[in-house]
């Protein structure tokens, strides 16, 4: 009985190699179909991507002529509300552009182009932020360095606890791998110079690509019509509806 | 010039009135095409869906051949096998298919089959377990009521605290809103009764549709493979490896 046994189980064991190797065939049948639905998913991305293109163009450009935009937005965005500080509140008021183009294959990255006005903080008037996807499945990032402005960095309060001889020996700065000013910036600069991806916001980029920039107006017209909320959009409600006063705020920068 | 002001920040604001409207019709392009993409990308889903269908039932039929193949799957996969506890493993020993289900449309929800052998806890031969989308974009979950045996629940050790009247009196329990005894049946069980999505393993439905059902196979090898991995898939390993000893378990249930 136990030698029928050991016998019954060489040929269990057999069949079970034999029902695996089926099983991997199937297994690869249903593989291949992922693939191809992927890569037709793709063409469909990639077709309507082009034919968002000009319109998120438009788009752009209509913004950019509503004064404050940009962060409105972000102050009424629930996620970066929260991590923004004076620091990038300052610096993103001059926030003109957001532009958000993925790469032509769309799988292997995209970029987000950050335009400012002139502004007493940077000499740039763009700044690039670029994720890219190696042929491992990395996730690499770039950003524009920033050529700071020494004023716009003594112009800077709150958070500024460091103020080493770096800085303000260093008028062009290379690619911001020291981290040693981030905390200066604020949690968007700190993120935008940041390209370890260690600094605990990975996720504006995603943020702005997939939520923002998907439908901004209405992050921004948020603050006119969500009334309960307060706080975070206090500044720019003033600007939408003080009538009373308008030589206020209006001549500050231009 | 304060009137002049008034006046410009009036005329401002009618422009800038203007713009919002152009942005607003520009924005309404943009969504089209994305409800346009996402439609593509639907049909995409749909087709590929069904053409996977027979591939699915054949590698179901062939996986139920191979003794204890799913609580092999869950015990190695690195999010389920650190929820179970005794008495799911007890319970899923039995398991015999697992069989995801879409909906015709995708997007409304999906259902999960799990086919079982004959067992000593409940008499249902298959139960399921159904999510879908209401029309409001919420979330509903159904599950087939389990028809326990008294004797199974008796067996069943380990975190057993509660033996109230309620559990032995009815043999057929209606949907198992009653959370009471629901510590007793393991994190699986309870997860498969909660109709309510409030058992903190919620995720459970989404991993075995998106991970484990995609390739099974990979966790059941990952047993013999990843030998480095200690623990979690010990019992089975010794059913697959050890030949010296073909009578021990075999005949436990059968």
């Amino acid at each position: 009985m136990s030698g029928s046994n050991a016998k019954q189980a060489k040929a269990d064991e057999f069949e079970m190699q034999k029902a695996f190797e089926v099983i991997g065939d199937v297994q690869n049948d249903i593989d291949r179909f992922n693939e191809q639905a992927s890569e037709e998913i793709l063409q469909v991305e990639q077709k309507y991507n082009k034919l968002r293109q000009p319109h998120y163009k438009k788009r752009s450009e209509l913004i950019s002529k509503i004064p404050s935009f940009w962060i409105s937005v972000f102050l009424n965005h629930p996620q970066l509300s929260s991590c923004l500080d004076q620091n990038d509140e300052n610096i993103l008021q001059h926030l003109k552009r957001v532009d958000v183009e993925e790469h032509e294959d769309i799988k292997s990255g995209y970029s987000i182009k950050f335009t400012f006005d002139k502004n007493p903080y940077f000499e740039n008037d763009s700044i690039v932020k670029e994720y890219s996807v190696t042929e491992s499945s990395e996730t690499q990032c770039k950003s524009t360095p920033i050529r700071w402005k020494n004023e716009g960095k003594n112009n800077q309060s709150a958070t500024s606890r460091k103020t080493d001889g770096d800085i303000s020996s260093s008028v062009t700065r290379k690619r911001s791998h020291d981290h040693e000013g981030s905390n200066e910036h604020g949690a968007f600069m700190t993120w935008f110079t940041d390209t370890t991806g260690e600094t605990g916001n990975e996720e504006f980029g995603e943020v702005i690509k997939d939520d923002i920039f998907v439908n901004p107006l209405q992050y921004y017209l948020a603050a006119t019509t969500n009334d309960e909320e307060e706080g975070s959009a206090g500044e720019n409600e003033e600007e939408e509806e003080e009538e009373e006063d308008p030589e206020g705020k209006d001549d500050e920068q231009e």
